[in-house]
């Protein structure tokens, strides 16, 4: 992986159908390529149930690794079982209230969308808008349950969303721009090297060769197919984070020139 | 989540491509999805980037928690970035060496697959037979890198390859079994309702109700489409784990009344 420079983010995803296996966490993988892409490092993912005890420890722990950002997912909205905000406050020593900025955006939620049809603020409608004390909610465009933001010592806690499309929506509205901030104008780029007739493990020694002498771009092998069978086939990962982004594409233009002579002498075929 | 009986395990994923978000973690959805089935209660996710450090703290934290399995994935292969097994032997204080049954077993998959191409036992090769003193390498029936399963205290570790096909075999052909023997018989049973027409937070009070009456019967609610629109989307996942299946199932019937009588007083459709 190409080395942190400088701003680290864990993701927590929360929620029992991921553990039950009944949901893929497409959410986590979206949320990790975006932050790829702003130029930050996820150094870590955990899944936790919907349980106090599970979240808090998880958000203690992640804490501990003092990252520069935390990014929950789910647990937020109006059922018993949503508890990651008052598992981050435990984790924080907390106490939780109700916030008077989150009612007016729930309220001001169903007002927009229902276009007359009252809607009375319900216990499980008002839990959405209990936070724990010092964090800030963040307008959900998309849906009724807002975000949090909550500073803990080095790092800003966001919680979105369980459902993709307002985790999306709220990371586009509100968080992209203060983790791009942190990273600080660092670039991510990448390529793809498909290559066909060769084994991994004849690859292995190139790709060791290669970085030993071009140590700032990470190669990271794929085997698609079958190692020891007629066809082979690989996928390369080539990638490199750094502030100059005319060097990065430089770097990774070396590397695969240097790939593609050695694999060619391998009689291997690149796609 | 259903209180945990007997079984608990851990998934640990390890791999740069799943923290860049190049990779959806599909390999720890579908193994957790077959745990739950074989009646093991998935308690954490952990995915970590090939870095030697971050394998062995996670694995530490895990056996930290004491889960009756931790499966990992990913990091096995030949290429120097692979490191799951050294990671594991360092979380146990463990040496490595190469592990004869290990080198016959990878031998034996060249020789099979590459019908009478000869293929020598470069360092790269070799790298996958070496195992931590203790383990043993479990058959791969459809790739190059043999498994792993330790003994580690209370816990049993087995480590798999991350391509998704290996993963599975090997889960299939080596994990299945032990597994379902520890969780001793549980059975887990679970159903879907779709909900139309109601917003979760008007569910909320109902399903808190009818897990109060029948607490033995999980309910988590998914919201699919928009909460305050004109049609609102949700599916309730129900599900129980129990020795006994016929019990089970009666459960899961009872619940799914209750909830279908509720939910149309409220003028809700289930399909």
């Amino acid at each position: 992986m190409p080395s942190s420079l400088g701003c680290n983010v864990e993701i927590l995803s929360v929620g029992n159908e991921l553990l039950l296996g009944n949901t893929v966490n497409t959410n986590a993988s979206w949320i990790a390529k975006r932050l790829t892409s702003l130029g930050a490092t996820v150094t870590r993912i955990t899944t936790v149930p919907d349980d106090l005890r599970a979240i808090s420890a998880a958000v203690r722990e992640a804490l501990g690794r003092k990252p520069n950002f935390i990014i929950t997912t789910g647990g937020i909205g109006p059922t018993f079982d949503d508890m990651t905000l008052k598992g981050v406050a435990k984790a924080l020593g907390l106490r939780m209230r109700l916030d008077r900025t989150a009612v007016e955006m729930i309220r001001g939620h169903y007002r927009s969308r229902l276009s007359g049809r009252r809607v009375g603020m319900t216990k499980p409608r008002l839990k959405m808008g209990i936070l724990p004390i010092g964090g800030v909610p963040i307008r959900n465009p998309v849906g009724t349950a807002p975000g949090l933001w909550l500073h803990a010592h080095r790092t800003e806690i966001f919680c979105l969303p369980g459902v993709p499309r307002e985790a999306k929506a709220i990371f586009r509205s509100s968080l992209s721009q203060v983790i791009s901030a942190t990273a600080g104008g660092i670039t991510f780029a990448e390529r793809w090297l498909r290559v066909r007739g060769v084994m991994e493990s004849t690859l292995a020694p190139i790709i060791d060769r290669v970085m030993r002498k071009w140590p700032d771009v990470y190669i990271k092998s794929h085997p698609k197919g079958v190692e020891a069978s007629g066809r082979p086939y690989i996928e390369l990962h080539l990638s490199i984070s750094s502030l100059n982004p005319m060097l990065a594409e430089k770097s990774l233009k070396r590397v695969m020139e240097a790939l593609r002579d050695e694999i060619s002498n391998l009689r291997g075929r690149i796609d």
